[in-house]
């Protein structure tokens, strides 16, 4: 399946001069959403995994998914605020300012293998951070995965020493 | 499955005086996660489905996978600005003030059978705006359902005329 034919550019979104890849024909389209399941599963390989890890919010589309057919846990990355309990945070920097990243103290344990996923890879910005914190936990990152990368931006520099896989790349 | 075994209740959050339920205890152990969906898909009984409707961010988690196990696909209900394409949106009452929702217009195809999912059933706020959104591009609502629903704030009564199902009810 060509998954880019499921892809809408949108101009001038969020900000003009940017073309924002929407995603959501894919999602709306049942062959093509189970179709990439499927395709995220297998860049996976043989490797087994005990959490995946999905980011606020396009990430949660798909990593809870992942995490049943690995038979793994999912764990939430959100922004600050929103998780209720004990938790750990990582600022990483944006193009102008930063942010913040949260994920529960509980939710990864020493030794756990994991998947991290997110819809897009732009920058790494996010990507990194959520490596950060994974590892802060004691977890080992097996890969991370994402619907989507935009090479021009260089993300995968940013991800140097983590194997990484993409099913559709701009 | 006991599934309110999976539920840590966490005082104050958001703010004083409310006692949150944490499902992330739930998300994060695979054999509870796995058997989450199941029971989701069975409450639906032999309906069919063309879509499946997931709220921001919490409906995100269950709602595209259930849509797979459907054969439906899935369309994301979203806060203001965030999906890009052309949308229709619905306002709904907050305790203090209101809030908006948007839809693709492009997401629900007149006649589509719709469930709506959301990870929490509590004013019915949320869920009969979705409801609105989802009507107004002509589906047709075979159900609402919610992981969890909080029975003291009457959002049944809210959703009275849609046939509703909570895998929880505290």
């Amino acid at each position: 399946m060509n998954f880019k034919n499921y892809i809408r550019n949108v101009s001038d979104f969020p900000e003009k001069g940017i073309v924002f890849k929407d995603i959501t024909p894919l999602l709306q389209d049942s062959i093509a959403l189970a179709a990439a399941k499927n395709a995220l599963l297998q860049m996976l390989g043989d490797n087994t995994v005990d959490k995946v890890v999905g980011m606020e919010s396009r990430g949660f589309f798909f990593a809870p998914m992942l995490a049943i057919d690995l038979n793994a846990g999912f764990v939430p990355v959100r922004k600050p605020g929103k998780l209720p309990f004990s938790k750990i945070s990582e600022t990483y920097s944006l193009e102008y300012g930063e942010d913040v990243l949260e994920m529960h103290s509980d939710a990864i344990s020493k030794g756990d293998k994991v998947l991290i996923h997110d819809d897009v890879l732009a920058t790494g910005g996010t990507a990194s951070a959520v490596c950060k914190l994974v590892e802060r936990l004691g977890g080992e990152i097996v890969q991370c995965n994402f619907l989507l990368e935009l090479q021009f931006l260089n993300g995968a520099e940013k991800l140097a020493g983590y194997p990484i896989a993409s099913l559709m790349k701009f």
